[in-house]
């Protein structure tokens, strides 16, 4: 059942891997292919190693066994990082380097599309970026079409290679013939083979896809994560081990991809057993949709680690709320420019991509094997009786797994390094220093905002109160009624800029205006009369002078709130957003942002129609809200 | 003095008006060009009518005698939109047609460039565009270097022509001959003739100009305004006067614009008179300048015109304000990108923008003289005496005024209808009843704000407050502080969903630290304890349910306030806003539009580093604050 979704990564991975081995034997000449079981055996045995690993993983950890989430209970805060790093890193490059391939594989099949490699890659990460802003929704339960096509016709096609080989005795012809090895150039050495090993170790990403997912297998979970993943890497380890017989017996190696006449090793094998008929097309047409499949999974699986990073606030923490939809665009458009980026860098050439490919894999397996490790010997410590023995053997089994997978490591890295693998090995140290000091702001602002004490109630002096105006008029009276009720230190400061030939008339109808409207009647109903200020906005800039009043009064009284009242005029309706000077915006944000925490700021609403809260409920919260909302009244 | 800068357009409606009445002409053959003087003698004679009424235009506004001003004060509110649509349309289409006829001039002398007619248009218009965006700045002084050019080398170039004209005995020897005419297809007609006086009425465009800007110049303004009206007049009509003697004498009719071989007629004329000699260029450079500038003119004119429009609410009111700049650039994209429309509409044709065009400048003419005819009435009644002859006469010059451009007007209307004067006719009272509807928005607006009677002060009930919380922390600390200044009944709303595994949990932990850190000291300081609510956010969004709330207590309390406290950490470095969730803005959005008038939001700010409010003015400002404010203290 899981084996499309989750397969998919670990299945598209045999396209690459053996051709990469292949790639760096190529100038064996016809050693070349002769000697690919000498690589590509010690990773049928890697793999072998991480099947029993994952398989302890997946019983442990049945909720999320994923890299990040094994690191960060076993080997602490900086390991979990380093998983993390390694995951993010990964993911980027399992998008980059599945549709290169899935390209390779198109222009072997349609060698006339050879000159256009990078504009393809580019285009079809485009289509994946979009469909997947758009969302995939139940497209993805069309996944498993491609995903069976492709294994059933490569297990097909390998079983007829075994078979006709078997039947030739060791040397079929093939239908279609694979290009000619180029001559052999260099002599067989422990560091070319080191150097295929490192590539060939590609073969083996994705292979984690299941540990990560345990939670969405039916139950009993376990059993059902673990026949997914036995099912997988049975598959797997068919594909690979046939791939292996099948270009030995037809001699077929790997071609560059930057040159034309590019023929994918898969596309070579398939043409050599069963030659471009329509089988073919079905089955590198297959490959081309598993390639492009595997390298979309990276566009769920990133955002899905950003928002459990998130959640330990090593990354923004709106990942870590606002449903996802948020992370999810995000880390689309986040994962769509790096991968580009790659291949724009790279040509869309597979070959430059895999050496910084492997490490970001490997360290998490490493990590997660470590991980297992210290899980277990913690099982050991913390419990006794008849289960020690058991926990001893697993113990054992991923020391195993995490000493081969680290050995491997060492050797990808210096392998590697110049190739390319310095590029991850440095953008993995950055990528951590980043979630560090995400996280240290956290932590400082948490640390700010922590509340030692009870309730400070030594402030008991009613603010001064500032209404901001432009003129006597029901805004103001509105804005003045409410601070009368805050404060008896009342002042309204006219903020138009009075000058012109009118200037002195117009103050002087407004004193006039203000004595009679406002300080009469306040005076008349017991509260002190408020004052009346003019302020001078030279550029006709209000919130300066306005700032620098409330500077002052902070200067007088630093014993007391200032709180400005700024009434504002509601626009509802687009237009009207062009025909108002956002004046009451633009004060507000400036008082809130260079006002000191000694300010305040109230805002009073007016309205040209009055608006109804419905307008502002989507229909399902109406009905969610209908179901009477929980309230709770304390003490 | 004022001549280059205020001349421009008029000077360069030279190049454009006299070719749009030989382009009518045209069907006539070689009858055309000998029949020219029919056609532009009664333009010279409007010409010397507009000078006499503008001189008494000047005398009698010279602050500002726009076409819209005069109509405003003498004629109404709807004869001034009716100037003001008028204006706006005109300014669009001068950008058009000046820079359409300086591409006509560019690809007369360079011919080769002809297919490039309307990409060359619109280079030249994204040209303008930047530079007036930019600021035009210290650099319009230069303009009046290529105004000189221009005059003097037509001037030069026709008095040439008028010599040899005068030698040869009336048919003189052209250097280069202009392109032969077509034969005659049609004969002479009336209807032929007033179309073809409407075209060229389009060479007096840009008269008004000195009008508008009476207040730029020095002392004595009427007298410097009127010395620069009679020089650009005279140029004017020494111009046009020349190049229809000399194109009748040298048989130069107007050619295709839209086919090659395109020749304009000042082309044409200073090839026959000066051959294609250094000098043509000369002069061809200056005209193509001259004409570019003439059409830069609308872009410092347009924005002041919206500016004093705006002044009196018929456009957006930031306009108004805002210190110009705000006008400038969205004057000048509105231009640029209706100009541009034009353009590519009409395929850089100057012959299809000419139909559009003359109507809106003698819609202003007309309107104009109109309210100078009521200004001398309005004189007439109110003053006696000895003045009363002079203003019956300057009454008769602008009744004549108005009598000849409204005659004028009518012909165009009707002569030009189907051939795209139908445009501006549709667009006049479209742009009418926009700046109709929005001085209607403020009138509406101003009325409903207008407070007729005293200040209010029968809402003594202090306000329901409710505090926007996620924890206990300091923001919740001070928000409850101020809240408990402001009321008894204070609630704290917490608006975290508080679900999963642990939640039970930590509600327990939160009611029980409220109760000791908040309820109890609160009564302990006298202060009724305030409540805490829970409330379940569906979804994540917080502000559905507190909303819901708002309404709730709006409807149990009708007669009081409902205040919302938002405490809010105040984001003051631009990757801070990555790392928050701006729920507090959120809030406070959602409230202000949704809340209504009863309720009121109250921003409590909190800083990580405490700001320094002179962070927020600038140095111009601060130089200017400290030259003491004017604050006036009442009562």
């Amino acid at each position: 059942m899981g084996v499309p979704a989750l397969g998919l990564d670990a299945l598209a991975s045999s396209a690459y891997g053996p051709e990469a081995a292949l790639t760096i034997l190529m100038p064996l000449g016809a050693i070349g292919p002769a000697r690919l079981h000498w690589v590509m055996g010690p990773i049928l045995l890697l793999l072998a190693i991480l099947y029993v690993s994952y398989r302890q993983t997946i019983r442990a950890y049945p909720m999320d066994g994923g890299g990040y989430a094994v690191s960060r209970e076993n080997l602490g805060t900086l390991a979990a990082l380093l998983a993390a790093a390694a995951l993010m890193i990964d993911y980027i490059l399992n998008v980059a380097v599945g549709i290169a391939a899935g390209v390779g594989a198109m222009t072997s099949a349609l060698p006339a599309l050879h000159p256009y490699t990078l504009r393809l890659s580019l285009a079809i990460l485009a289509l994946l970026t979009m469909a997947n802003l758009r969302g995939t929704g139940e497209a993805s339960r069309l996944w498993a079409l491609p995903t069976y096509l492709f294994a059933a016709s490569f297990l097909a096609l390998l079983g007829i290679g075994v078979y006709r080989t078997l039947v030739a005795g060791g040397h079929p012809q093939p239908i279609v013939p694979p290009p000619p090895l180029q001559p052999a150039g260099e002599a067989l050495g422990l560091w070319l083979l080191l150097r295929s090993f490192a590539s060939g170790c590609t073969a083996m990403t994705g292979v984690e896809a299941v540990s990560n997912s345990v939670g969405a297998f039916r139950q009993p979970v376990v059993k059902e994560a673990h026949r997914a993943l036995t099912a997988i890497v049975a598959i797997l380890g068919m594909l690979l081990a046939g791939i292996i017989y099948v270009a030995q017996a037809y001699a077929i190696g790997a071609t560059d991809q930057t040159k034309p006449g590019y023929q994918s090793v898969l596309s070579q094998l398939a043409g050599a057993v069963a030659g471009h008929g329509a089988f073919y097309y079905v089955a590198m047409g297959s490959l081309l949709c598993v390639l492009c499949l595997s390298a979309n999974t990276s566009f769920t699986g990133f955002p899905r680690l950003c928002h459990r990073i998130a959640q330990d606030g090593f990354l923004p923490r709106p990942f870590a709320a606002a449903g996802h939809r948020l992370v999810y665009s995000v880390g689309i458009f986040y994962l769509a420019l790096t991968a580009g980026f790659l291949l724009a860098i790279f040509g869309g050439i597979t070959d430059r991509l895999i050496p910084l490919f492997a490490i970001g894999a490997f360290l998490t397996f490493t990590l997660s094997q470590a991980g297992m490790v210290m899980h277990w010997r913690r099982l050991l410590r913390e419990q006794g009786g008849g289960r020690r023995m058991a926990h001893r053997l697993r113990l054992a089994i991923n020391a195993v797994g995490a000493a081969a997978t680290s050995i491997a490591l060492g050797i990808i890295i210096v392998a590697k390094f110049t190739e390319g693998a310095w590029i991850t090995l440095v953008a993995i140290p950055c990528t951590i220093l980043l979630l560090l000091s995400i996280r240290n702001y956290y932590d400082e602002l948490a640390a700010r905002l922590r509340e030692d004490g009870a309730l400070d109630l030594r402030q008991r002096k009613p603010p001064i109160v500032l209404v901001a105006m432009d003129g006597w008029n029901r805004l103001t009276d509105k804005a003045l009624a409410f601070a009368l009720l805050l404060s008896p230190d009342v002042a309204a400061v006219h903020l138009t800029a009075m000058d012109g030939p009118d200037a002195d008339e117009n103050i002087e109808t407004l004193r006039r205006q203000w004595q009679e409207e406002v300080a009469r009647p306040a005076t008349a109903a017991g509260f002190p009369p408020p004052k009346l200020l003019l302020l001078q906005a030279p550029f006709r800039r209000v919130d300066g002078p306005l700032l620098k009043l409330v500077k002052t009064l902070h200067g007088e009284h630093p014993d007391r709130l200032v709180a400005v009242l700024i009434p504002e005029v509601v626009k509802r309706r687009w237009w009207e957003h062009l025909l108002h000077t956002h004046r009451a915006r633009r004060l507000r944000a400036a008082l809130l942002h260079y006002g000191g925490s000694g300010s305040v700021v109230i805002n009073i609403p007016w309205y040209l129609d009055e608006p109804a809260i419905e307008e502002a409920l989507e229909p399902a919260m109406l009905q969610a809200a209908g179901s009477k909302p929980t309230r709770r009244l304390e003490p």
